[in-house]
Parts: structure tokens; sequence; C-alpha cells
């Protein structure tokens, strides 16, 4: 094989098409002027550069990263950042590891959930987007909730949550604790599908050290679903 | 004066004699063989000093610190020094800030809440040391609630506290923002005397960003109050 054929042409990688998508179906919600909230992530990553390229267009807008990763590709993009002092953002435009039919959502798979709910709770709305496999009947279907602690904490939350039936993983990367962008732990916590999902968000953040957790709950007002070649709409009714 | 001459004979530094009787007291509570929870602060350090003559003398315990400052105070005395994994603890003794008549407290002046209430949370009794100033009718007479919050979040929490009425100072040391110990920022919320403490609470820890508040609500097993002379003994009714 030539070394400038790439082996996998363009676009076939699975889900890149589906990314793609919707990726163009948000930038659609995003106007001139507009100061956007950059989440992180593979699908949240198609949207700044799907975003980077009508910059390179001409487009005035600016993002506000929830993490050190988005921060980095967005200066490389060209994408000019803002502070989260520039409140409100128009909109934050996010991924999620599961969506159930109420638009609630688990979050934290790739461990940046705390700066994506600050920035998406200063934004007038938060758009999720997903493939069509992240939709769950139930909350907690695939096995796992995020949260991050003070590290500090860690043996106090680790009886705590094994006492509330989610014994928590210390999140490791090349045989090291992970630590957030906030310089805290991550624990992935085993769960099964959640009856309320309210109730152990309470439990939850009523333990000492714990900083937040990956369950957003009423936060997504619009959820774009790659589903074969649609995307499908789903918004939620009423205001938060 | 001569050099030699310290000026202030030991013990006449005012509230001095009040701490050491409050230490005392709080020392019958110890048993040998304990673990002990070591607060922060002057009171807590009063406490220390007093456990660490009893260790000169025999007795056998191990402390989890809730500060690097009180960490570092129990290494250079002689105090061992056990971890939080080797819970639950016989008791924490600390100070408070604010103590109402239902024996809820306002913490945080010193800083170290966060690490104070996990401790505390992993102990089986919190016992609390304050002189008679301390106790105020309603909370928030002092006028004043701290709040430890990921530095990132900080736009978004001014916000949200100015809106409830909690406009929020930064607190500064030497020119500079203060970091907590651990690595986050405290904010020194104006308040007036508080209606119900509990949903301030609620609404303190639905900010995100907001790691925790000053606010123990229910926490405090047993206060002691150095008051003239005597020491009064406030007692929780029932178990938390």
């Amino acid at each position: 094989m030539p070394a400038d054929d790439p082996g996998v042409p363009a676009g076939s990688t699975p889900g890149e098409g589906d990314l793609a998508r919707l990726a163009a179906r948000a930038l659609e919600l995003v106007r001139d002027g507009d100061i956007v909230g950059l989440g992180s992530g593979r699908a949240a990553t198609a949207f700044l550069r799907a975003l980077a390229e009508r910059v390179g267009e001409g487009l005035r807008v600016r993002g506000v990263p929830t993490s050190e990763a988005t921060a980095a590709l967005a200066c490389r993009l060209g994408v000019p950042l803002a502070g989260l002092d520039e409140a409100p953002l128009a909109l934050t435009v996010d991924g999620a590891d599961e969506v159930d039919p109420r638009l609630d959502l688990i979050k934290g798979y790739g461990g940046a959930m705390v700066r994506e709910r600050i920035v998406a709770a200063a934004s007038r709305r938060q758009v999720i987007l997903v493939t069509v496999e992240k939709l769950i009947p139930v909350l907690g279907t695939r096995g796992r909730l995020p949260i991050e602690i003070v590290p500090f904490a860690l043996p106090l939350c680790r009886r705590r949550l094994e006492a509330l039936g989610c014994p928590p993983a210390v999140r490791q990367a090349a045989g090291r604790p992970v630590r957030s962008d906030n310089g805290n732990l991550l624990l992935d916590c085993a769960i099964r599908p959640l009856a309320d999902p309210a109730a152990l968000e309470r439990e939850l953040r009523a333990i000492p050290g714990v900083v937040d957790t990956g369950l957003f709950l009423g936060t997504a007002g619009i959820v774009f679903v790659a589903d074969g070649r649609a995307v499908r709409i789903l918004e939620r009714q009423g205001r938060r």
C-alpha cells in the first residue's frame, strides 16, 4: 500500500458519517456572534471540527471549552475562546453516554462531566449529540456511573458507595489514577438500571467529598440522534 | 525589656485559658487505642497540643488530620497519624465559627471545612469546642458563610450566589486568591441571619462547581462551650 494511501477512505470509520451528520445539524442552531459551549468527547469534537470550518469561512463565534483537551483542539483549529464570565452562552454542544426517554443523561465516561455541567449551566440550551446506541430505556443500562471526588475523600467515598450498592473503581490510565482537569479523582461506579435516578443523585451528592456525578437530570434541551442515515430530534417538553 | 522576656506571660493571651479548659474536657472522651479526627483552627490546635502531652505520657492514639497545617503540627508534636481508610474514627474534635441552639454550625472561616466534614463523616461523633461568643441565636448572625468551589466555576458561582442574595468575595492572602488544601477556591458569602439554613444548603449545593459549604447541619454530637471559668456541655438529642 503506498504511503499516501490512508487505507481507510475518509468517512468510513464506523460512526464517522453519523458524527458528521450530527455536527451539521447542531451547526444550524449556531448564529453569528454566538458564544458556544464546547463539549468533550467524540461527538463534541466532530462538532468543533465542523464549527472550525465555518469559522474559516467567516462565522464569528467564540467557544468556552469544557476540558483542556477541547481547549487545545479549538486553539489548533482556529476557533477563538471565550471565558465563562461572558455568559449566558447561547448553547453548549456536547455528547452523552446514555440518554433515556425523558432526555435525562449519564455523562462522564470521558471524565469531563464537572466542567461540562458548569458550562451547560451557563448556557441557554444544552444540545446533545448521540448515535442511536446511546438511547437506552432506563438510565444505568450500560452499568456504569462516573463520579468525581476530592482525592482526600477516597476511603470514605468508597465505603459509602459500596453501602449504596454502587461499588466504585478508581479510574486508571497507564497504571496510575487519572486526575480530572480539576485535579480530582474519577470513580466509575458499577450500577444496575436505576429505578429512581433523582434519589440516587441526592444520595451521591450527600457523600462528603463528592464534587459531582455523571447524572444529568433535566439539563438537556434537545438531543440529536444519528440513526442510520437520518438524524432524529428529541426535544424536552417545557422549559427547565 | 530584656530579649528573654516574652512580654506576655504564658496563658494570658485572651481565650487561651478557655481553650485549655475546652481541650482538657474533650480529652476525657478519648480512650487508649482510639483513632481521633484532628480539626483545624485555634480550638482544635489547643486540643492537639493537650493530646500530644498525653501521648508523651504513654496514651496510644493516632490522629487523622483535617488540614496540611494540622498534619504538620501533629508530626512536630509527636502524635502519630492514621489514614481515613482506618475508619470509623472514635471521634473528631474541631472548632466552629457559629453554633445555634440546635447545634447546627457554620464552619470554614479557617478554610478547612471540606476535609473537616469528610473526617467528621468518618467518625462516630463530632465534638465541637467553642468559646461562648460563638453561640448565636440564628445561623448567619456573624454575616459570613464560606464555600469551596472548583476554580473553573468561579464566574457561574458568582452569578448564582449574587442571585441568591449571598454575594461572594474570593478569599485572598497576600493579594492572591487562597487555594484550599484541595486546590480549590474559597468564597466568603455575605449572608444575613438564615430563616432556613437547610433550604440555603440545598440551593448552594445545586450550583455546579460548589464542592461544599460551611453549613454543618445535624453533624455535631456534642458541643463544649467555654463560658467564663466554666465549660458548658450541649448535647444533641437523639442520634444523627
